[in-house]
């Protein structure tokens, strides 16, 4: 078994357990194994083939001296090593020649661009050479972080150090540029966040404590005018560079890049057990969960800045919620999840992963959403590609690497943090590999049936969604006489036998939410969410009804069924629900007075709501799609 | 009498009537006489010492030599000629001699800063001057829009040519440079539309029909890649230049420019009668007020590009609404009443003048907004003064010409628009004046009565607002036997004697306004219009409650009542409301199950509702403001 867990935390003093890597498992099940076959048989060939299209690989043949014109973003460099990423943790589910001679092609382009100082940056190459690190708003660090990503996950997956070789010479310019000793006293920090968990991350790889350090610099002098240049307040916020990590109470500014930074501080904690830093953490998310976080887990809600809003400003057409954001938010959570043992963070890991990044990438694994409306009128379809194309790569290195999120190991055991179909070996501490074979349709059914494969005294540990009231769990043909609290973990801990099995169900009711008073756009409106799940009704399953208005009354009884015909396999929701014809008064006024725009009375038709799953809109015809539902024909 | 009419519409061809310029007016009420007097006295000296303070003024003398750094930004000298237009406009109520010393001393400054071939721009002055015209997004044109716009209103109020020559001057450099006998054979335009409706007034000014083709041409240019360098369709969209004029069917982008480009093409149709340019200016403004208006008149949706929304994209908190786009609005009306003689626009006009563009001037005349949102938590405050200084002097110069919008007068006879109280001498087609003595308390009263004080025979047509049903019109102690129309004029044509009286009385009846169902965010809420006011709630009238829950049931009577101590004086409404006392679960938690959050019962608690009206709005201390008002305690 190949060492290829998404993020090293076994030499973490403060990590209460590590990641079971991805290699471990073995996926069979009906969601997430097709998915990640088609990440690597669809996806990642097609994001290649647009990474030539667009000149990012040309921009690496220019930078070793051939004649060819700088193409697309000043930061385009990071599409390039998030694919690499991608295609290493892919490479984790199985060998795959082509896409090993792709890394393989890749990794000479960058080795061939590299200069001799170390530094790596196709457009600060040649003519721009010397403007090099004059304005780190052009996102060199954000780069630099996004190599040394690809370099690890190349490292962790095929033991080669070729890339890491790389990356760590080019860290080491940047820790001698920005580092404590440098001539000039002057740190600055990149306006666009990432490099912080890199550079721990690579700690993390080589042991090189100056890594560390210089992440830790890097964070601590952020929120001091950090880009080293004048800037009014909107800008500072936009950058996080307003106040201090430590001292911020909410989060303001750039969402993806808000995400990126509390993953990296978090990474920061897991190695230097900082309370404070930990406290300003959890501050920062609970404010943030309850605020300023979507429904679906999406984050951001302004277009302007890609920025959160206000407290409880959520938009649901206008929504930003960027798949990067969604994305920086599992790596938070994970990272929160391994620093505090606490349950939640799983939760919210999943249901984000689920919800908010699974929507960012269309059932043809060949289009993607770069914003995630919770309503539309029809018009946002997926795009094949960006001319800002951070969110594809994005996604594939997610969804590659997505096993690596399901379990932990440690001093107390295994912890199952996400249910899914397959075998995972898990190496214990003792040494000793245990094997467990999950069967289960999660997230479409609640029951899961797990097989322990080895003998050994060690304790399970098996997530209860937070959701999950009424969770049931069996060790062999007995209930288990354990706490099972929604939101914490049920541990069995016991000697196992070779063939031990244990059964969990998860009562996957309907569940109907309703929003904070202060979100005003949600009033007299539910969402519903089925397990993990959240879910959306779209205009091709209501013709003749405007979804903005199809109304599903409180006392409707909600029916799960599963539709093979639906969308390729999907828990489809249905319900008794009503239409109100349209007053045609609204077509000739924006505004109405009272009480004349109440004298025609409202007649409500009978329709069936059929909701499908929030991550599988926008798949079929275009037409209109809604997440918070009506739940009255009468506003008052 | 000085010529001051704010439009020069005497030769337009295609106009309806020409308005009665602004020193024909004799105000003498409690509501414009205090704000114009205000505007000359504090707000006009206020501004000019920020021009001198933020360099605006030493731009100039840089261009003409002195060794100073430029200061600002590169649309500067717009704020500057703004200003000179609101002091023009100022003097045209009455002499005033530190004003006057003022827009001397400006002109002079301007007059040096002009270069031989008539160009004047301070920010492409010196070692910019090679580039001139190399960016038509940075604003050269709008800037000389404004200079005109300035020059016109110098010479219409005091006779001068000084300033006008200057820019004829300029208007023929750039007539030279952009013409259809140009060198070049390229025509661009400007990024922010001005330049349009200024040429247009030149042309009425001078009579020089150069000025009108280019106009046309700047038009005629635009949709078709006119700012001459490539960029993307929202680039495109922001700046207009994605569809021509006539093919437009929805405003998009941003609504200032929009709302001037508006303005201008309203302004070339008074003069050329283009029937296909009339109907797509009346299309677009269909479609806005069905699909894109705020309740306040105020325009624009998105923060991001200061732009419209899609159809009914109108959130509340976040409004951009900005004080300029309401402005262009006004412009925009004042021109299709003109064009059309329909009332309705003479409606939008007073309604937008009233509840988008006072908001944006704080009751101490001397602070300003630039976005007017319809809801704030309370941080919304208005500012002295902006980096971007747009709004400032453009307000000043709105509220300085706003007698000019209130009648016009043309073979049709008098047109009163506007009521105000006062004296007003129009000029008769015949060569005649005509005095009329208006005496009335309006907007807070309905009751209107004109004393004509001149015999002869002429129609007077009073415009009767479109909310005002039921109003009741008498000529001497008679009932008029004419149709009086919401949305009409009233016509009484007859031999006038000297002291013959007309009354007016329009039912001022507190109107409950519902909104479309698609604009979501105002479901289940009601905004509060009294005559031509909107009114809004603030939390400093209602300690204890949160004003976005305050409940006013549809039953609960709202009765008007004078105020002398609220504000200066003003008609604030009361009612019985209530305010539901907190659930404190929502301390915990942003999104909630069903039934779980409903387990509690709401309990309301009586409360005196207090309504100001919007324009007023945060002018004591910080609090929220809801212009929306919730209807009932449950949602659904």
């Amino acid at each position: 078994m190949s060492e290829s867990a998404i993020t090293a935390l076994h030499s973490s003093p403060n990590a209460q357990f590590r990641p079971v890597p991805i290699g471990a498992w073995r996926l069979d099940d009906a969601f997430w194994a097709p998915r990640i076959a088609q990440m690597r048989e669809v996806t990642l060939p097609d994001q290649w083939q647009r990474l030539v299209e667009f000149g990012h690989l040309d921009n690496f043949r220019r930078a070793a001296g051939a004649d060819l014109p700088f193409r697309g973003v000043f930061f385009n460099d990071s599409d390039l090593y998030k694919w690499l990423e991608a295609a290493n943790w892919a490479l984790a589910h199985g060998a795959e020649p082509w896409l090993e001679a792709r890394i393989d092609e890749a990794i000479a382009l960058i080795a061939a661009a590299q200069r001799k100082d170390g530094y790596i940056n196709t457009y600060f190459s040649r003519e721009r050479e010397k403007e090099r690190w004059t304005n780190l708003d052009l996102h060199e660090l954000y780069c630099a972080g996004h190599l040394i990503q690809a370099a690890v996950a190349h490292h962790r997956v095929t033991g080669s150090r070729t890339l890491l070789d790389i990356a760590t010479k080019f860290a080491n310019h940047l820790c001698d540029r920005f580092g404590p000793n440098q001539q000039r006293k002057q740190v600055w920090a990149d306006g666009h966040q990432e490099i912080e968990l890199a550079l721990v991350e690579l700690y993390r790889e080589t042991g090189e404590a100056r890594f560390l350090d210089q992440a830790q610099l890097f964070v601590d002098v952020r929120g001091r005018g950090a880009l080293g240049r004048p800037y009014d307040r909107w800008e500072s916020t936009y950058h996080q560079d307003h106040l201090p990590l430590k001292e911020m109470t909410t989060l303001e500014g750039h969402a993806v890049r808000a995400m990126y930074y509390l993953a990296g501080g978090a990474d920061l904690a897991l190695e230097t057990g900082d309370p404070d830093l930990i406290t300003a953490l959890e501050r920062l998310w609970e404010d943030t969960r309850l605020r300023k976080l979507y429904v679906s887990g999406g984050l951001g809600a302004r277009h302007e800045g890609e920025a959160f809003g206000d407290a409880y400003e959520l938009p649901n057409a206008t929504a930003y919620a960027e798949s990067c954001a969604a994305i920086g938010s599992v790596m938070f959570h994970h990272r929160m999840l391994h620093l505090t043992g606490d349950g939640r963070y799983a939760d919210f890991l999943e249901y984000t992963l689920y919800n908010a990044v699974l929507p960012g990438i269309g059932l043809d694994g060949t289009t993607y959403f770069y914003e995630n409306p919770l309503s539309d009128r029809g018009g946002h379809r997926r795009q094949p590609w960006y001319r800002v194309a951070c969110c594809p790569p994005n996604i594939a290195r997610t969804i590659a690497a997505m096993p690596g999120y399901a379990a932990s190991v440690g001093e107390g055991g295994i912890f199952l943090h996400l249910y899914l179909n397959g075998t995972v070996e898990v190496p214990l501490d003792n040494g000793r590999t245990v094997t467990l074979r999950i069967a289960t349709r999660y997230p479409w059914d609640g029951g899961i049936d797990i097989s322990v494969d080895s003998p050994g005294t060690f304790a399970l540990n098996l997530r209860i969604p937070t959701w999950a009231f009424g969770a049931r769990l069996e060790v062999g043909d007995f209930a288990a006489d354990v706490p099972i609290e929604p939101g914490g973990y049920a541990t069995v801990r016991r000697q196992w036998r070779a063939g031990d099995t244990v059964h969990l169900d998860f009562p996957m009711v309907v569940r109907r939410i309703v929003s904070h008073p202060a979100v005003v756009e949600n009033a007299n409106r539910v969402a519903l969410r089925r397990g993990p799940l959240l879910y959306a009704i779209e205009g091709t399953d209501h013709p003749d009804t405007e979804v903005r208005d199809l109304i599903l009354p409180d006392e409707s009884e909600i029916a799960p069924s599963w539709r093979m015909d639906v969308l390729g396999g999907m828990t489809v929701l249905t319900a008794d629900a009503m239409s109100p014809t349209p007053d045609p008064g609204w077509d000739r006024w924006l505004y109405r007075t009272l009480p004349d725009a109440q004298a025609r009375k409202v007649v409500l038709k009978h329709r069936i709501l059929t909701a499908i799953p929030y991550f599988a809109w926008a798949n079929r015809a275009p037409g209109a799609m809604q997440v918070w539902l009506r739940r009255a024909s009468h506003d008052g």
